[in-house]
């Protein structure tokens, strides 16, 4: 490529945003596509273009001019994206790879098909098929498409009334004893060559069915640190896809690591990486897209990353505790520019660094109990409070 | 500040694009003002407009709805920044520290004023004046004010004909025996608590009179590190002002540390901080606009900057040699996406951490060597090629 290459992105989330933010310290040209004109990208993209990313001639139409086409989000319409591979342009993941991470039965069946452990599962079709499979309850009921961040997915119990499930098909998985989840970040180049991040360990908030926070290295021992980067990279190999993948794991109690599931993009699990390595997983696709060497995955140190959630109902966003918590020397602080908050709502985060354990969770308290991302008040609210 | 707070930016280069790279990471609204359509910053703020930052009325348009108002350039108007100031909004630096340096016959002064060593010096008039001191020659010549990156600025020798100098008024500076020129970047909060980056060693392109590459920290021993940082913060009290500011130094042959000029401003000797610091430059004049804690200055490791100067001519950028930087762990590539190179011209930089001085020499050499930032090659001069 001669001169300003243009990428277009699939997506103008927080996800997006903070590619943007590297691909700033480059000379290319970013073009984000997203259905909300207040998108986190949105007036920051070198060009951004209101429109959904699930239809075929939108897509078509916004990715005309680019040399490479990514993506942000899975729901996007593959069909445009296998068009455009055969114009000759360059797309990151590989549709066919998209196509089978986009529906988790054909997921769950592709890592059967190559021989990657992972939980159990029966394919149901519909709410009337669940009935013959109360044998197998409790299990964990996935949407075989459409779901994210908790949506679609659900522990189904033998009690369980059908009426509150949402729509199939789905995926039924066997309930699985889990001690811990894990991620590994793996980034694929188009020449095949492939780095592995360290596994991160993942803390759940139960209410929110969210990550609450995440700690990286994995405190695992190293047995289970070299399988869960062996799986995550035979994911990858197996995919067969250039892009940045996260493979979320689970650790039994018995000891096994099994695959969970695969986004083939940036990730959660991953943010950390912008401070804790010297080549962040947004950096990493960047280099994926332009055909550059892979970065350097070392991690500087112990990290931790704790999402900034929506707390206290809908309106403006504003952070408190910003003080609080960028009064602390390893610890940085990531709002996505999300135009409304909302309970529950990825809204930023948080990511500490430290040398010891002791200060790392301390750092993880301070930013727990003072980062909050509430509605900001009014003027006149302030006066009466 | 409730919601998303506006900070308005007079000056729309690098210094801006590095800035707004960073405050991507948080949820403000950047606005930013330049001449030029196609300025590095254009498309990326959340707001561009294009109009002189100096000329008075066109700057208080630009910031009438902004809360915080800063530059990245310090040849703007200082009337309007005065008058925004006194509309009660916040302004760094405080304009009356900016009048003081965009003259650099004020600014030698205040450093007397100050007891702030720094070379002798006269102040001449015009071209007629020099005359008068031709005993003082060979000297230093500076334009007093409008110079910027080794404009205005000259060895002025007896033999020197005057016609082919820049016009007056001068600074006439005695010249001094240097053995270095260092630079240090302190960092002054609204509530007057100051950080102080290690000092760094600039080794300069005599041809260009550019910097050629620095390094962090400056080889010098404790005693002259120490002086280097207290002149530095001593400057920056003296200023009395918020704000970033890069303080030029000399260290002469006697072993002295002299000041030799100051930036209220992100700067170029500070660019390394991006990646070999937890707070860089940009991240702590955005905590210093938000009235954030400063953040930490502490070095990672060796650091080396290395300027990507345009070569080869004039036309559309193109960096050859990437791959080869970006295959060395500890290198970062930042092009500043101009629309055009011309020689001489700074279009970006590679930083490199290392743990060693062989380490950093060599990667510092594989940039040098193979980052070329060239007018791109139309399709059919390739072929032809």
């Amino acid at each position: 490529m001669t001169g300003r290459p243009i990428i277009a992105i699939l997506g103008g989330g927080q996800l997006g945003r903070m590619f943007l933010e590297n691909a700033l310290r480059y000379d290319v040209e970013v073009h984000v596509l997203d259905p909300d004109p207040k998108a986190p990208c949105a007036r920051l993209a070198h060009r951004f273009v209101q429109g959904r990313f699930d239809d075929h001639a939108t897509v078509m139409a916004f990715a005309q001019h680019a040399e490479v086409i990514g993506i942000e989000i899975e729901h996007v319409s593959v069909g445009a994206l296998e068009e455009l591979q055969r114009l000759g342009k360059t797309v990151i993941p590989d549709p066919k790879a998209l196509r089978i991470i986009q529906d988790k039965g054909l997921q769950k069946q592709f890592y059967a098909g190559h021989g990657i452990p992972s939980a159990p599962f029966v394919m149901v079709e519909d709410k009337a098929g669940l009935s013959a499979h109360a044998h197998r309850l409790p299990g964990f009921l996935k949407a075989r498409t459409g779901g994210y961040d908790g949506k679609g997915v659900m522990a189904l119990q033998p009690e369980t009334d059908l009426a509150t499930v949402f729509e199939g098909p789905y995926v039924l998985e066997e309930n699985t004893a889990i001690a811990l989840e894990l991620a590994v970040i793996v980034v694929r180049a188009m020449n095949g060559t492939t780095v592995v991040y360290d596994p991160v360990e993942m803390v759940f908030d139960p209410r929110l069915n969210l990550v609450d926070h995440l700690q990286a290295p994995a405190r695992v021992d190293e047995r289970i640190t070299s399988e869960a980067k062996k799986l995550a990279l035979r994911v990858a190999e197996a995919l067969a896809s250039p892009g940045v993948f996260a493979v979320e794991l689970f650790l039994t109690r018995d000891g096994r690591v099994l695959v969970n599931e695969t986004a083939p993009r940036a990730h959660n699990s991953g943010h950390h990486t912008i401070e804790a390595c010297a080549s962040s997983q947004f950096d990493q696709l960047l280099r994926v897209y332009m055909g550059w060497p892979l970065g350097d995955v070392h991690l500087r140190g112990l990290a931790a990353l704790i999402n900034l959630v929506g707390v206290e109902g809908t309106g403006i966003p504003e952070l408190r505790g910003a003080d609080d918590i960028l009064h602390l020397p390893g610890t940085f602080i990531h709002l996505y520019g999300k135009a409304e908050t909302r309970s529950g709502r990825k809204m930023g985060h948080v990511t500490v660094l430290a040398d010891d354990q002791s200060a790392l969770d301390q750092a993880i308290a301070v930013s727990k109990v003072h980062g909050r991302v509430v509605p900001a008040r009014t003027t006149s609210e302030r006066n009466e409070a």
